[in-house]
Formats: structure tokens, C-alpha cells, sequence
């Protein structure tokens, strides 16, 4: 059976999209650790970066730059932006998440214990997070 | 002055290596998340990943796939490898922390909660971790 990313990758499930190439898919999380969160994940379903082809280890890594890039634009008052590849909740298919924090205690803040955002709140920042 | 960092890749500090190559070093991290935890370092001396060149950006993040499949190969009884970019204690000085884990607590753990290592027990590790 296909990943839930794949399946988002193939268009069977909606997301809001922030950039997406040959390789890559960023999209915004629907439940971000911290608001303005995006999720980088590679079109290759493989269960985790470590096994990646190289290409697409690669290509993965760039957008994931690109996202980093995009946020410290968008939210100049945080003090850093955070990348984390942990894996546990969708443990099939690759996935980096990168988002704006400013304390160690918003880093490790657990998704979904903040509110989660609405769908026109995810457009909205799609819209000014695009690259 | 040079970063913390710097004065580790000029052999100013001592550290325990598992790797180096022209662009990237990684060696055993004295204050792991989980015990195991390799810290890779890029010598270009930049205060983050998101500001790095496209070069060292991707040398960096190739060592960081080479630490993951080390640590995959040296700590099979683990769920997964971590990977975390946060950047908080080290501000001036890009550098990603890749480690083993198997559940949520261990992933967010802080470090120095669990027993600090020794310096035998890193090299000993280092030994086994070695790419």
C-alpha cells in the first residue's frame, strides 16, 4: 500500500503545497511544532533518509535549504529556524521538518499541543513561504 | 575570535573524530542527546546551516547521511536514527546532531540527563563508528 505521502504526492490526498520539483515535495504541516512549520519530503518512498539513493538524498537536502531560507525570511523575529528528522508518526516514507523557533522549549514543543492551524491559515503562509 | 568549533577542526580543542574530510568533521559528542551521538561540523566557520555555501552545504549534509548509516549499522536494537539542527548553545558555528533513539522521550531527552560519557567510552565508540 502506497505511503500517506505518496498518496499526497500522487494527489489522492489534499495539501497545501509551498514548492515541489522532479525530486521534492514541501508542503505545509497540519500539525506543526511550531506555526509556519513545513514538511520537505522525496518523491522516492523509502523509510528514512539513511537509506536514500544519493540523487535523491541530495536533492532532498537542497529543497530542505530552501525551506530553511524561505522561513528566516518570512519570520525575521525568531531567533533561529530548526530542522528535525525523527520519523516515529509516519515511519514509511522519508520526511524533514523545518520550522521557526526562537527557545528550546518551542523546539521540542510537542505538534498539535499548540493550536493547530486552520487551512486558511496554511494557504496564507504558503502563499509568502513559496520558492 | 574563532567559534568552539573552529578551535576543534584547528586541533586547538581536543575531540574524539569518527570522520574528516576537506569540507566536514564529525566526531563524538561529549554532551549526547542519546548515548552515540555524532556532531557533524562543517570547517567553514558560518552560524548556520541555512546561510552555508552550496558546496559545503551538501558536503555537510553527505557526511551527515554517512554518520546515519553508521550509527543504523552500530545500534541495530534502535528504532531509528535522529537527526536535529537546533543551534541554540553553539550560535556562531553550523552543526547537526545524528543519533540513535527508539521512542518520542528519547528523541527530545537533554542532554546531560543521562550520564555524561567518558572519554573511553567515546573513543571506544568511535572506534565502531568510523567512516
Amino acid at each position: 500500500m502506497p505511503s500517506l505521502f505518496t498518496r499526497i504526492i500522487n494527489g489522492e490526498i489534499p495539501c497545501v503545497k509551498v514548492h515541489e520539483d522532479d525530486l521534492t515535495l514541501a508542503i505545509m504541516d497540519i500539525h506543526p511544532i511550531q506555526p509556519g512549520q513545513i514538511l520537505v519530503i522525496p518523491k522516492e518512498e523509502v523509510g528514512s533518509v539513511w537509506e536514500m539513493s544519493e540523487a535523491s538524498y541530495h536533492a532532498l537536502m537542497a529543497t530542505v535549504q530552501q525551506a530553511g531560507k524561505s522561513i528566516a525570511r518570512v519570520f525575521p523575529d525568531k531567533a533561529r529556524v530548526g530542522l528535525m528528522v525523527e520519523g516515529l508518526e509516519v515511519a514509511d516514507h522519508a520526511h524533514v521538518k523545518v520550522f521557526p523557533f526562537s527557545t528550546i522549549e518551542e523546539f521540542h514543543a510537542q505538534p498539535g499541543l499548540t493550536n493547530s492551524p486552520t487551512q486558511a491559515e496554511l494557504k496564507e503562509l504558503a502563499v509568502r513561504l513559496a520558492f
